[in-house]
């Protein structure tokens, strides 16, 4: 079999994870890195990729690659995921596309025309725990879906200036629980409510956003989800699930670094939760970019389409109107 | 010291359970049960209360009575209680004191004029799991609240004909969680958005009642509550809470019949949750009456009041309004 | 119905609990309460028992007293149910009936004699969690039983002059641990292996006990069991079984006060384990008691008898020879 | 820096993990896999091992070669090691060294004579839940430790032929155990006694093994280790630990797929145990590799030796003679 020959456009954080994963699948090759700095490079070149660069057309003209992996910051994806259609490529994008969405329209129609294959990178999607939920949901195992019920509090929030181009709370941290719960329930969302407060940082609050969210969402099948955000839990990172439905529910606790349980004179202890998002879903990333190059492999649909991305962003922009109008808001408001 | 002498109305589910459980109470002697019925009446004698009767004037004019459990049908409640008061006895009434707010203020201002101590019967507060956590956050454990979440499910609904006069899920079920709302966040409520749908049993939705709700509560010191309700959990009666604070998050789970777990070739398994609100408040009613008894017999105010049964019914009638206008409805709104 | 007339020995600790739980069974009349001090006597005075004396005769002499609970101090058990035997009434004794093999046989061969029934107060049989493992051997689920593993830890000694009376670790703890693993096993034991160490308080080993126990007992069907006793868990009380067999294995956890779990910078909490084993066996207590009144009232034969009690006490002697001559010992050599 | 350079002997089911691990270190270099079959070598040669070959000689007398994983039958690990001890390398094999104490004692004095490094590969103490329970021991966090115990069931037995040439369950089954109560405890037995039935299978009965065996060893330091083994649980691979000592007990239970937990008209539920140690232990795999070819670069030394590969064999031995005999048996009975 011809191995499936990569690019990848940007050696941050995730990046690197991306990196790391690709090699070790047997049937993929990474052929060049592209990333501004040295340093992204000299790690590509130290894993042994043969070309590493700081210029993107050397990746976008090799009309040996295949498909690109794009992980660069987000003022970025858009234009490097029309360049990558442009030539033909296939596409795997971080999330989101774009913050605004009139680009991430724009985006999706050069690709769509382009007719090459593109998933955004929502890669809670592939955790083991959820896509174990999403499966009894399938299954018939909870029968009829009436809720669905999300808890993702970050440990600590990111610095000020990263939240003040982050987009805001919603776009830039509960879009990930709007695809979860269209992901979960598999209904197009109908109705936003949000509610939202400054209460881990007062610093958050003067940048404009909030810290605090619950987002009730009420889906077209009728079932409701419930989001609770918060970007600060001092007990480390906490994302759960809910499902409950005519034939039982199903919920997730947060996997910890081990199963162990301590007893003394204070009672029962468990670990603290995991301080990483990187840590919680390490084998999540491995899956997720595995998924990709395996759908690509055997010409299967993508797991994760641009319309996911483009409809969490919808839902994001009707949970900012509804914040600030205080009313719930229907979804086909922001589709115009 | 001399015993406190009580009497009683109404000998049904929960009047049984009452009347076993004051007759544990070594200081309490019951004097008079009152039940419309015989079939009440000889379980009381049997138990050894003297006297046993269908008229209610032997128990408010017997002037040694001190104290009225109150535990008749819920559109009796009113007049018993003000019948109390007048008769200068304290009174524990069952929730609600009435589904009318215009009757539940008459009836306070009459109590309150007579001058004798009235605790409603919100049994939850009691349970020895729940009261731990709003200990912790009085205590400070938990830091300044942020969240709390609380999850309600019964095994079944109950007869429509009982649906069609209980003044509907958020004045006959959901009143529960926004008493414990309101006592494990210790602050009033100042907003309600209310979803619903009819998704257990249509028979529901054309008595014109919703079985399934979810209830956004945001407390006037920016706390937020989420109650999610349903009329059938088909793994037994589900009730938990999770509050979410700077300083750390306290959950509690169903507890069971057994802390047994077997294993076997299809998994880990654990009891089937338990069937019945009794069982699951054995003990919790328990402790509410004797947390009324103790007030009494050491002249301490009385652990839930008149006005903590006013609040809740305020905040049913807001859920009711919230969801009839798809809006978010203030409760001053409703105090008008 | 004729009341079951009962008369009470001995109101200590475990005395106490069995007159307030004889006094909740509304089927059942206290009528004579022994008690060689005064304290123990007004005791029951208080609760409405309408003799109460030192005089153990006014119990036994009087012929309308059905049956009798003995919860005096251990060396007094024999010669009372000798007495009650010899009186013609039922029997209700706090294990053990004696700590010498010779006074328990020459006890039962009277008691059986007289043809009364008797009741071994072996009460962790009625723990609710303990009888549904037995349940779940009888019905089969476990098939096949091939291993039983018993823990059982006090959360402190008890003081030394107690110690050097109460025959040792075997006979005063492990004892309970013994009748638990026939109960659950439903074989007897074949051979016994002990270890023991002095590892909780020297003064433990002057004193010429043990405070570490390990017991392996072989029993007649080829199943093994395992005990592993401690004087102190600093923990709390801490008494868990596990089943293995042949269709699925089933353990059970310590119940706690609460079923609440705390979340905070360092990990996740639950409560600290019960300290008092009158807590962890609350409702077991009223469990057993109910169970010899109700065997009584229906003529059924007796849940624990005097047999069960000779078993154990045999166990615990081959338990001390065994750590004596460092072999395993068999049930049949103590049987000589 | 230099890589270390590496050959590996034997491409079974072990091999093969410890290659895909090998294959992940970028400091490491795979030179030469040798294998009897070709299917063995064409599995390296596809991973891209320069040389693949039935010849052991390729590997041994290759002086460039650093270090040699030994993964082959357990009848050549003996040969191998010697072989590799005297072409002066350093030597990571697998479990046992050798069925025959005589066998194990030459082997090892020859590596030792030749001065290279020998890693015994017991996987289990690279588990991370069994090491923080280690470490925890170490820390002090359990004080002084009183007893330990270990469940280990397999989900079933293997092949008869296998179990024939096994060298019997305390020595193909339990010596992991052993190894661990060493490890866990930080002392050496004294004293084994050992009971073992055969409940699972007549045939093994018949090959003259036993199934279920259940092991007390006495420590040095007066700590006590029972040991319960099964070759089958029904519901998958069970592998539990607790230590109990002075100031606290931990407990491991089995790691599982997924965290969630299901809850249907039947009680909750959560996943069926895992059903193959290469599951159990994937990631104690990467970590032990990783653990030796560190363990090299860094002159460190290695964190399994050949003594504690020799000390496990002499307690199977006395527990094979306990069993044999029905007696404890001191560890120097059989150091003779």
């Amino acid at each position: 079999m011809k191995p499936l020959k990569v690019g990848i456009i940007g050696l941050g954080r995730i990046g690197k994870i991306h990196l790391d994963n690709l090699l070790k699948i047997p049937t993929v090759e990474v052929v060049t890195a592209v990333n501004p700095s040295e340093a992204g490079q000299s790690y590509a070149k130290a894993l042994g990729v043969p070309n590493t660069t700081s210029d993107a057309d050397e990746l976008f003209d090799n009309t040996e690659i295949d498909a690109v992996i794009i992980s660069s910051s987000t003022d970025t994806h858009a234009q490097y995921a029309v360049r990558g259609a442009a030539a033909g490529k296939a596409i795997f994008c971080e999330k989101p596309l774009d913050l605004s969405l009139e680009t991430v329209k724009g985006t999706l129609e050069k690709v769509n025309a382009a007719g090459v294959p593109l998933m955004v990178a929502f890669n809670q999607r592939f955790d083991q725990n959820f896509s174990a939920i999403r499966s009894a949901v399938v299954s018939g195992q909870i029968g009829e879906l009436h809720t669905l019920h999300i808890i993702s509090r970050d440990p600590g929030p990111p610095p000020i200036a990263y939240i003040k181009t982050s987009g805001g709370l919603f776009k830039d941290m509960t879009i990930h629980d709007f695809d979860m719960a269209r992901f979960i329930v598999g209904s197009e969302v109908a109705e936003v409510f949000a509610k939202g407060h400054n209460l881990v940082d007062p610093a958050i609050g003067e940048a404009g956003d909030i810290d605090t969210g619950i987002v009730t969402l009420t889906f077209e099948n009728n079932a409701t989800a419930v989001i609770e955000n918060s970007r600060k839990a001092i007990y480390g990172y906490d994302q759960r699930l809910e499902v409950f439905g005519s034939k039982g529910m199903m919920k997730c606790e947060n996997p910890l670094k081990t199963v162990n349980q301590f007893y003394n004179e204070s009672g029962g202890h468990t670990d603290r939760n995991l301080d990483f998002f990187i840590d919680r879903y390490e084998k999540a990333y491995q899956l997720e970019i595995e998924a990709f190059t395996s759908a690509l492999a055997n010409n299967r649909p993508m797991p994760v389409t641009g319309e996911d991305g483009l409809q969490a962003l919808l839902i994001a922009e009707a949970a900012n109107r509804s914040l600030a109008e205080s009313r719930p808001v229907k979804l086909k408001e922001i589709q115009l």
